[in-house]
């Protein structure tokens, strides 16, 4: 018998994310290789048995979590993953959702993409529905390219908004690499090239939600309770998640991939020194008294990038401590039955979580997290 | 640590309803909020993990579970029953099973009702299959409107079975509520009325289930055991629980509504009064002795509607503690993994259940009881 | 409170099957009728949370999955079974899967064929699609039948492979019983021979996978480490399942009868011979050291067709302890939380498995066994 009895107790009873930093006389090794392993199933396995999306299975919550899903199977080679990937593909019929021109609609097409490649079968994946939106949403004219939307978000580029920039890149960019076709990266560039100039704030370091978070100088300007500006932590998290997918997929030669490795080095030196004492991002980076908790989506991004940038040499080994207490603080927030909580709602700049809030995206931050905690020893 | 470790023990292996009277040393409060919410979301996670249908999954029977689902959501205000909602429903493509002429058919759209009025998302929701569906119902004409179908049930009204009046009237009152088009709740009495003409036992304050178990002073007049008319529970369950659920959204100045109120009192009352000991309902409601144990989804409707008229001013407050009993007793049909037991399969008339016997109906009223018990402090 | 402190924390942390042999003071007793039906549902409960397919929820490995339900349902009468059988068959809208001259995408309708002969509505199944392939499948020409395919399987009949003689005759005999119509049985005949003809070694009197495996007398013929012949464990399995299901709802007074009941006897008494120490077959049935641990979906298949032939009287009674010994090393793979692990992957040779490898016909195979190790009493 492994554990005495008061152990198998208070296993039974561990606590979550809230309680995390109390001491418990038995705790997990939460870097223990198996230990991580079991967490990320749990994880998986809850997910699955509470389907949740926006507005359709294949949007672009989902898009995130089979992203998660995906690089789970990557790192460990457990069938549970790539069952959980197909199963979801098969019954979406390989389709990404319905908006041509809206990048969240592609971003399930990442996971398309990687049991296409993965996956021995061959003739199984279907590539053609990607293959035509990517087609359309790259090079065929629309409302937001044009310029012509008049809205308070100022949808007058592309991928007007940060979180665009997790959504569709990656995707493209895995796209150039099965399909051999290097100038959809062209594209890419010149699009994502367009939202670094808009909303990357040079001072700070840190991306703009969308336009209205960007300060113009003038009094109505948005700013948090104590006067700086508003960084939303998963927005930030979009962005420097993508990166590391995008780095990882990206030719090595390919001659734009400087201002990517620039621009990931830069965001995560910066994420790492607001790095909060306990380890977690607040929702708001730059005014995290006013929602003073851990939130998981935005800290599970930070902790994939961070934890994939030291294990691929972009970061300094010196960071792995403050990666491995971010990590620690979001073990600490998954329920004992599975369930990834103090997940912040859909949503578009700061807001509260809880104890028990959650979403598939939410698990995808936590499995991505995972995937290259695993490899961080 | 909460519970000492015998509390652990017992708590793993608490039985369920047959052994429900039995002391035992530790017993869970079933009163308490967080316990009810608890029990009512493992009940969920437990009938989503255990698909189970008649014939489809937009039928009937998951029709009155959905309803439960939305009642649950409308108190708790918990994402994971708005998650199972939208996701049915997407599933579903928002269709209504396919017999225009049949009430069972309709009973799946209250849920895509509530969706479509409590998700804050515009345009998600497709009512129109919907609409399509009651217009046909109501306004066209069909082999049971005329009369002119033979069976032993006479089948000469549109609604000839008293499970009719929770299968669409609700949902059109729901309707008329969201799409502000009153005239639907003038066809709908008129066939209210029919169905009330025919099946209500004025003596005996029930319905009988359909025309097979109305006497007509014959020898062969279908009798219990006893000698007693036949008066189903479930069957009771079904209007009794669809009259709360119409009182609460029918317009306080609609012309017919005293006749809904008085028939809700009346049946209230007579549900009481032949409530047994355990607090439990038989399945033949005056003949309990046949199959005396208590059966879970008639108990579970009436629990529902009778909090609702506590909760809302329409029964006095002294019948709370038979209300209690009655939860106290559904609770304790719950099996530790969430299942609702004690259900008595689909049918017609009185069956006896078991302690295995679930359906997702009955989960539905397990739900429907929960959410009002809720606001019963 | 049925158990003591120690057995309860003994019982949560049971080990799977590579530890089945050590002794724990408190075993659960696996030849229990409750526990048997216990361990089976679990089984069903964790299949259904963890849905997996080779390339579509209608191919085989489903059909043998779902075909190990309906045998679960057949001898316990649970609902539950009843549940995930109609739930598949409406989800796949009674469709095989697509290839007609392919004998693996018809399994799936053995569950199909179940569900309209025990189900009581009438009208809900749909057995067009089943028929149309049957007619295709066994009355028109193809490549394979026609002997123009050109691959080193040799595939120039119908059935090339003895997996085949598990997917396609059992559901052709059942249609048969269904639908009266015998003449179908004569076609699969002649099928079923050309394939015993060709893949039946009639001194080792086991299957030969497919041609590969064959000798011919030349030096290339494939060998074993040992040097014996390759007879797989899973792909006999396959056949001897097959023919137990054949034998239960053949007509006594087929003209052929003798030939398979014959051929089952053949068979069972050579597997018994070769049964290992610990009960369990590998992977390699002459070559047991080459992967020395037992595999689930061989054994599973093996103990289902040996305790069939006891219960109907093809088998000596003299066998149960051996059939008994597989079933407790079979019960000991399912882990705690349902999981039936140590089943080889798809595969079409001997290939080692693990303590967590699963596949839904590897679930499958194991109510297969349990359905007929209830009845051994």
């Amino acid at each position: 018998m492994k554990y005495t009895i008061i152990a198998v107790i208070a296993f039974l009873f561990l606590s979550s994310c809230g309680d995390s930093m109390k001491s418990t006389s038995v705790e997990k090794d939460v870097f223990d290789e198996a230990q991580i392993k079991s967490s990320m199933i749990k994880a998986l396995e809850w997910q699955e048995a509470h389907p949740i999306f926006a507005v359709h299975p294949t949007d672009w919550t989902n898009g995130a979590y089979y992203t998660g899903v995906a690089r789970a199977h990557k790192t460990t080679g457990d069938m549970m993953y790539m069952a959980a990937l197909k199963n979801q593909a098969v019954a979406n019929d390989w389709q990404p959702f319905e908006r041509l021109y809206h990048a969240d609609d592609i971003a399930i097409s990442y996971s398309y993409l990687y049991v296409a490649m993965n996956e021995k079968r061959r003739d199984f994946a279907d590539l053609e529905p990607t293959k035509n939106f990517l087609d359309t949403h790259l090079y065929e004219d629309n409302n937001w390219k044009a310029g012509t939307n008049k809205s308070k978000e100022d949808k007058t580029i592309l991928w007007w908004w940060c979180d665009a920039l997790f959504m569709a890149p990656p995707v493209i960019n895995l796209y150039v690499k099965h399909a051999k076709q290097p100038e959809y990266l062209d594209v890419m560039h010149k699009y994502y090239m367009e939202t670094y100039n808009r909303l990357y704030d040079q001072e700070e370091q840190l991306f703009a939600r969308d336009m209205r978070f960007v300060w113009k100088g003038n009094d109505d300007d948005r700013k948090e309770p104590n006067g700086k500006k508003v960084f939303w932590s998963r927005g930030n998290g979009w962005v420097i998640g993508g990166l590391a997918l995008l780095l990882e997929d990206m030719p090595k030669d390919y001659e734009h991939r400087a201002f990517y490795v620039n621009l990931y080095k830069e965001m995560a030196n910066r994420i790492l020194e607001i790095q909060p004492e306990d380890g977690l991002w607040r929702t708001s980076l730059l005014d995290p008294e006013s929602n003073d908790h851990g939130e998981v989506s935005g800290s599970g991004f930070y902790t994939f990038a961070l934890a994939w940038g030291i294990n691929n040499g972009y970061l300094d080994k010196k960071h792995t401590p403050a990666v491995k207490k971010a990590w620690k603080g979001i073990a600490a927030c998954q329920h004992e039955d599975g369930r990834v909580g103090w997940v912040q709602n859909i949503g578009a700049f700061p807001e509260p979580a809880s104890k028990d809030s959650y979403q598939n995206f939410g698990t995808g931050a936590f499995l991505l997290a995972g995937s290259e905690i695993l490899k961080l020893q």
